[in-house]
């Protein structure tokens, strides 16, 4: 993959280098103008139809009280997405992203407008027994994956992101089953526990993967132990973009618990990742080392939605209508750089 | 100025946290929309009305080989704005910001369609001479100041940017004599110099420091020195802008030399400003350390034309519209947090 065979960034770079302006003088966007049009295998890709989809579901562990929010938030956020209140909405709209609401385990009745494809109401609380079953992290995993093909025939680039009341308790746990880090190092406030808080939260984690004992080899173990639905979407959905050459941008912590599942079952599955962000949420620099990502912002963002994703997706668009739009040297007319004898 | 009297800040921040997220988390979009508002003096200020000036300007230093580009090249440059075929056009269009080209001293005759306040035909070689006479540098502040008197009832934000071949060499002199270091230590290789171009770029700053021995305690006099009439223009326009609650959004290296010299001039002249990112010239680090200032990214730009403010534009675009258009909780009916004995 990523065209060995046809010089496609070879080509690509000599139209960087054609356009006027210095050579490399647009740093990353240039890189990201490289890698968008290696990922889609075409010179002069397109970046104009963008989704969002924003992964939903609810967790059994919230009955611990691993969040200062009660667990019906989930619900209630998922209409407001669906009314245009929420953050992500405010972005998409101004950014020209359609959102997609995905529920892949909100307590409750289905809500008409979201993607329905709950798998529970919500999973179970992972503190006493494991969090779903083998087969319905199986299922949740080709949700995402019929999810992305859908979404390869409509659009040419794909924001992931999630919303789940107590989804960073089961992010942590995920990040401490692939990490040398003890849960005391993967935890943090998610939407805001004071540090006893923290603290409970980490002595919760170690717990439960004392009781499930999850096996870093059996990735659909671990989403069965400690995982969430909405992770479960999140990996199916990579695996399958990456064969389909399907620009996915990743949003915080645990939308990236759920690349990080991705990557165990599919090595390739983050070839065609971008991350966008470091959040504020202190696991998620851990986890970015992890996946040796480096995220192109730092705005102490940790929210979730796909927020970070979504401004990410700014900065692509700026990148690929940068390398699109420009004038060449040729075409305005403009004097190249010396040769250098006077530096 | 920024509302002592009228609890502005606490309005803001009491509707920050009344939307529909855990407080506090998007980060620094928060304190962007909080400080928007509070140079607007408006509890619901609009990012609508968007311009960016490109200040333009050639440098007789560029006599001395400090560029690999010739001097014509600013004025093809200028006409690629004209034309739209620009780095900062492609951004201007997709972020909806209106560009506005400014001659303050393009070598030859003025070019329709530009903004012209030409000074002169290019700064002197200041290798050899001042750059500009005292005279010419107050004529330059006194455009930019009334630049910024017609920005200001035409726009709500306004990007500043630059073009000049030669003009990091300007603005390295310039670091040079507001900081403690030493002209090896403020040079880079701007539009693409090699280290040998680079080193000679600094003897020839040094040596003209020695020569003008211009004074920090007087800006005139340093802008005539070694100054360049886009960065006088740019400091006019900053002095200007702070009293008219304009927020203004700074780009990179030369852009803040200009800052620089306004802000010696009057100390709250940047008290509208942003500072969009940091650089990948060298000197722009120490720039913004002197200026006291936190860029908000890092993508590795060194092309000028206002490249980076605009992308911050975009940012703050989303994050004055974050704070106009969620719904509160009250509005999405939705929970609030726990009074937190569960964390």
């Amino acid at each position: 993959m990523l065209d060995p065979a046809h010089n496609l960034e070879e080509r690509v770079r000599e139209r960087l280098n054609s356009l006027t302006k210095p050579p490399g003088s647009l740093g990353q966007l240039e890189d990201i103008a490289v890698r968008f049009a290696l990922i889609r295998e075409e010179e002069m890709p397109s970046p104009a139809r963008k989704g969002l989809y924003i992964f939903c579901g609810d967790h059994g562990v919230t009955e611990e009280g691993v969040s200062r929010y009660p667990q019906s938030v989930t619900r209630q956020m998922v209409r407001n997405f669906l009314d245009g209140g929420a953050a992500i909405n405010v972005l998409c709209r101004r950014l020209q992203i359609r959102p997609v609401v995905v529920d892949m385990g909100v307590c409750g009745a289905s809500i008409p407008g979201v993607v329905d494809r709950k798998i529970a109401d919500g999973t179970s609380n992972f503190a006493r027994v494991p969090a779903m079953t083998r087969d319905q992290a199986e299922r949740a995993l080709q949700h995402g994956s019929a999810l992305a093909e859908e979404a390869a025939t409509q659009y040419d680039v794909v924001g992931l992101g999630e919303m789940g009341i107590g989804n960073t308790t089961a992010a942590s746990a995920i990040l401490s089953v692939y990490s040398s880090a003890s849960p005391y190092e993967t935890v943090g406030p998610g939407s805001g526990l004071d540090s006893q808080g923290v603290r409970r939260k980490a002595e919760l984690i170690e717990k439960a993967l004392a009781l499930h004992k999850p096996s870093p080899g059996d990735p659909l173990g671990v989403l069965a132990a400690v995982g969430g639905f909405e992770f479960a979407g999140i990996a199916g959905f990579l695996i399958r973009a990456c064969r389909l050459k399907l620009p996915v941008v990743l949003d915080g912590f645990p939308c990236c618990a759920g690349a990080l599942i991705a990557k165990v079952i599919e090595p390739l599955a983050l070839q065609t990742a971008f991350f966008s962000h470091e959040s504020r949420e202190p696991g998620h620099r851990r986890m970015l080392v992890l996946l040796e990502a480096k995220p192109y912002f730092n705005l102490g963002l940790r929210l979730g939605e796909g927020t970070g994703a979504a401004l990410c997706m700014g900065i692509i668009d700026s990148a690929v209508r940068l390398y699109r739009e420009m004038a060449t040297f040729n075409e305005a007319g403009i004097s190249g750089p010396s040769s250098g004898e006077l530096g």
